[in-house]
């Protein structure tokens, strides 16, 4: 069978080796920011693998880079969730909640300074101690779509920083 | 050792399985879209994991959804590459290169339609039957940052939609 059919897609797991790890004042799920947008200013860093130090050139004149992270301390996967945005349960697909059938986060961080394979960052939301998967670079022609519509998110952000994680997603699998 | 320590993050793997597939017109990389931002209009669909249907709830009234996938035909990981949006070379991670160590695509598409677990979307930028990792509703207020710097993408983005792909990042690893 071609590598892609969809069969196979739904079948065959992928594996993936981490490029890094994040650290961020965070130990405890309790408490922790939920949202990059809600954590502006919260210093962490990147500790990337060395040998990939090559990767990181032209890094400089960026402002803001996507992390994507293994969500390493998430509890069992539930189709219907409560977001800490609202109090009505929703579709897991239409929220942010971790606890993801795949447990991979994304967070939009403020690059602050870069020495060899560790980067200063801004804005972190994820535990001390997340393996880092990827970090791209964050190109607002590319990554924004201004005037999308947001369901029910919609009236019911209000400030983000206000809003602080419960243990609601965490524990083992 | 802690789960949360960066040795363990470096060494230990994560195996995912795939929530669905995603169909699309291109079943060959030369010539498709290289970013969503440049597929603007072009239909495809994804194909959930029948099991997840009840995690799709409370997507309607949402224009937009960031789609997390497995890039399934990348080549061999060069540290340095030729992005399509420049002819100098620049550091893979202050690029959008699919060929990376950790191979996720990042897409934002647009929702059209729903019908049980299959969803309309457009704005495809990926090959047909690649495997879907994380589907996510995108918000602008958690995902944008607004006036962020871009380094050397300033002035070189032009109209996404001009720029295809050709093979160079493609073909067994």
């Amino acid at each position: 069978m071609p590598e892609n059919e969809p069969q196979d897609a739904l079948t065959s797991e992928v594996t993936y080796r981490p490029i890094g790890v994040i650290r961020t004042p965070f130990s405890e799920v309790a408490g922790m920011p939920v949202q990059s947008a809600g954590a502006i200013g919260i210093g962490g860093r990147i500790e990337l693998d060395p040998a990939l130090v090559e990767g990181l050139a032209d890094l400089d004149g960026m402002s803001h880079l996507i992390l994507l992270y293994h969500l390493h301390r998430v509890g069992p996967v539930k189709l219907t969730v409560h977001s800490f945005f609202d109090d009505r349960p929703h579709g897991l697909f239409a929220t942010r909640s971790p606890a993801r059938p795949v447990p991979i986060g994304l967070s939009v961080v403020r690059l602050v300074a870069m020495d060899g394979p560790t980067l200063e960052i801004e804005d972190v939301d994820m535990l001390d101690g997340t393996p880092l998967l990827d970090m791209k670079p964050y190109v607002p022609p590319l990554d924004d779509r201004p005037g999308a519509r947001i369901g029910w998110y919609e009236g019911r952000l209000g400030d983000p920083s206000a809003v602080r994680s419960d243990d609601r997603f965490s524990g083992p699998r």
